[in-house]
């Protein structure tokens, strides 16, 4: 275990809350509930952002920039949208400061707003008030845009990445001619998600649909992905809504159709946040620091010379040199560390970082024409000729990329389990995981659920398949299984 | 002239107004002073972000995030920061909003923040007080960071990219352990926006120093960027400063140095922003519309299809296929507009729009093995050999970056002036451009000038020679001279 960090078993929430820190991914800041991302984990979120963006582009999105300020009226447009938000805004009431005459600074009372302003914690009211000006015809539509911004949602209890007052996202809005039209983009945006998911940050997810209870304030329909984290909690990790015609409905958005009719637009909205980057920590990481999917990691391979003195280094240096200039041929982001710490400290930095490949070079091993190749993920070692390394480590990068994934899948897998009884319910819970049950249908059950284990529907597996049952907690006829689970 | 818009002689600054919103660039938003950056103008922004960013990262700079709130008393630690920024600042007083009773919401008096929030202005606070916990010893040092963001400032009088309220930009904060170091980052930054502005945007700049009453609240020396606008006015494009040790000893930021003594860190802190949209359409747009530098184009090249029925376009299509493969395998970011409006209007949206290339593809032209190439910056049009048409049109795409950034330059020099007495300098500024002239140094003075003209001291040229002379207005001795400009 690395120093100063508990292990998973003693403490988990503990453990994840040092990690986060110690490898330098992120740390609270001094105003509550916000937080600071450090460069090592902006760099992670960056790669995150580079390989979603694509895939909205390649899927016909733009992105563009609405104003960070919502007025606050906007809010109350769309019922149940306000139920949602209004209880955790960020409001703004003036626009100066002044001097407080004790060398400090007050609110100047004279410069109150007249209507107050509220720090978005998503966008519809914004972009909806937009789209009314946009959308005349059907040959405006499919609108379909996103932004990269920053959101304000007021939290009481907060957890770095997790769960913070600001954080950053993505956010996609789009505007369609037909219910069809926008069904299908939900669904588009659910396997995008999906696929991120499974193929750069190597976590396994269930694609599925929320009950009414956990749906979108103001949405008809909320799709979404659900992951498993090794303490058996789930943690959803993207939505996809489809909101009818509601916000065009609230914001008066219609388009005259080619026959001529003039018809309400039909919209989808969907998002992820830095909310990832916590889900990448827990899923794969282990008591001695960060496993980062090489695809996601800012340095996946590091190269350490084991020297004494600076003429050896030298010497080092011009051997390795041709498989270096080759790794970066290859598009291999490699970091050459030949600071003066330790090998040893330097060995439990990087394990710590989660650098997926470790290669030390030291003169002893050249003279035979070796290097060692350390794994990050399973904490393998083995010695391989400097001839041909490059593409070997190349290769091997994409081995740890499945290997992790496969982990994370064998756990997941392990840990979903269908339950027919309440009292099944009840001691699986205790020891976490995914529980494929039987449930009556009713918000009062699934509040009653809730209450009584805080286990909640995560979601209804999108190819669940129909199978009749009895609900575990009341008894009564059930059609399908819905997925529960304790969840962050 | 394009249909609705103003010529830049009839009204410069409506030309522009409108520009901006029939080029599709941006638009006003229902908050007051808040901009909506429209797709198409976010695709530019989105370009300008990724050369200056990858230009950062070449000289060693990370991206991280700090949070968007900064707590009251921060904005006071630093005497003059807080002069600077505590009169334009939006207030976070609450936290919670409830339902009013009558349909709508109201700020929740029971959900009031202890310390106000302030929505950053910029960051200096928030990253100093981060610097704090972060650096301790040389080995720490630089430290070099960036963030991409949004501040907001607020603005009785807006003007949409050249000052809203929120606006987008990069905020660079590094800490150095020598002046030294810390004023050559200050330089070095400063080339990079130059080489952007001039190489990217194709928009001449002057390299120069503002003078103190100018410079950044908090810093010790502010270096910028300033361009020539058509209307002969000048535009600070970008802003590069040296902080001294301010802001370490604001924050009480002390490093050990190799030789084991206390020491504050060194500062610089730079900036550019979405104002530069605002300066790259003023800078090159004419009477027709956008004129984009090819560098900066979301479509480098628009071909547009003349034909009559289905079957011709499909003809057309196969026949310019290849063509557009190699553009696309050339790195060229071309439309093929294959829409059914007429081609007359589809010329005058691309020309509105400032799409470098135009390229026209008929049947009968094509039979002849020809098609017509027209240059927005130019409005020149040729034909062609479709053969061999891509890398020719490749080519023509660097000729026109060129071309545009040579006309700029032109223009510029064309309106540097110098200027020896007070009468050549009112009259003079009565057309607009630079005015090179003498001045005595002194705050009071430069006010009057700015009292009794509008026109400011851009800046002291870093380049500016030694040169004996008198103050323009005073007559008093003065060593160099100083650009002068109504601005922006």
């Amino acid at each position: 275990m690395a120093k100063g960090l508990p292990t998973r078993s003693e403490n988990y929430s503990e453990w994840y809350n040092e990690l986060v820190k110690k490898a330098d991914l992120a740390e609270n800041s001094d105003v509550r509930g916000c937080m600071v991302i450090k460069p090592y984990g902006y760099a992670i979120w960056e790669k995150m952002q580079r390989s979603l963006d694509d895939m909205f582009k390649e899927t016909g999105h733009s992105n563009a920039y609405f104003p960070l300020f919502i007025p606050k009226s906007y809010l109350s447009k769309e019922a149940s949208h306000v139920e949602g938000f209004a209880k955790e805004c960020a409001v703004i009431t003036h626009y100066r400061l002044k001097n407080d005459g004790k060398g400090g600074v007050m609110v100047d009372p004279e410069a109150k707003l007249e209507e107050e302003l509220i720090v978005r914690p998503t966008s519809e009211t914004a972009i909806w008030s937009s789209y009314k000006k946009w959308i005349q015809s059907y040959r405006d539509l499919p609108l379909k845009l996103n932004q990269w911004a920053n959101v304000v949602r007021w939290e009481m209890r907060t957890r770095i990445f997790l769960r913070t007052s600001e954080f950053l996202w993505q956010e996609g809005h789009t505007a369609h001619a037909t219910r069809k039209e926008a069904e299908e983009e939900t669904s588009t945006i659910l396997d995008i998600y999906a696929k991120f998911a499974e193929e750069w940050m190597a976590v396994p997810v269930f694609k599925g649909r929320k009950t009414a209870s956990e749906r979108f304030a103001g949405a008809d329909d909320t799709l979404c992905i659900e992951a498993l984290m090794q303490d058996g909690k789930a943690l959803q990790a993207g939505t996809s809504h489809f909101l009818g015609q509601n916000f065009a409905k609230a914001f008066d958005v219609k388009f005259q159709s080619k026959e001529g009719k003039l018809e309400y637009v039909w919209g989808t909205s969907w998002g992820v946040s830095t909310r990832l980057m916590g889900a990448l920590v827990m899923a794969h990481s282990d008591d001695k620091g960060l496993v980062l999917p090489p695809k996601l990691a800012p340095i996946q391979a590091v190269i350490i010379p084991i020297y004494k003195g600076e003429e050896q280094l030298a010497e080092i240096t011009k051997i390795i040199q041709p498989m270096m200039d080759e790794l970066k041929a290859l598009g291999v982001i490699i970091k050459y560390d030949n600071d003066d710490q330790r090998p040893g400290w330097k060995f439990a930095e990087y394990e710590l970082k989660g650098v997926p490949l470790r290669v030390a070079v030291g003169m002893r091993d050249l003279e035979k024409g070796l290097i060692e190749i350390a794994r990050r993920d399973d904490l393998s070692k083995e010695q391989k000729p400097l001839e041909g390394a490059a593409s070997y480590i190349k290769g091997l990068l994409n081995v740890i990329q499945d290997s992790i994934h496969q982990k994370a899948t064998d756990f997941k897998n392990d840990n979903t389990f269908e339950v027919n009884t309440w009292d099944e319910f009840k001691s699986q819970l205790e020891t976490g995981g995914f529980l494929s049950a039987h449930w009556d249908g009713t918000e009062e059950t699934e509040d009653k659920i809730k209450e009584l284990t805080k286990a909640t529907i995560r979601c209804i597996l999108l190819d669940a398949k129909d199978e009749e049952g009895k609900c575990i907690l009341t008894g009564k006829p059930s059609s399908k299984r819905v997925l529960f689970a304790k969840a962050y």
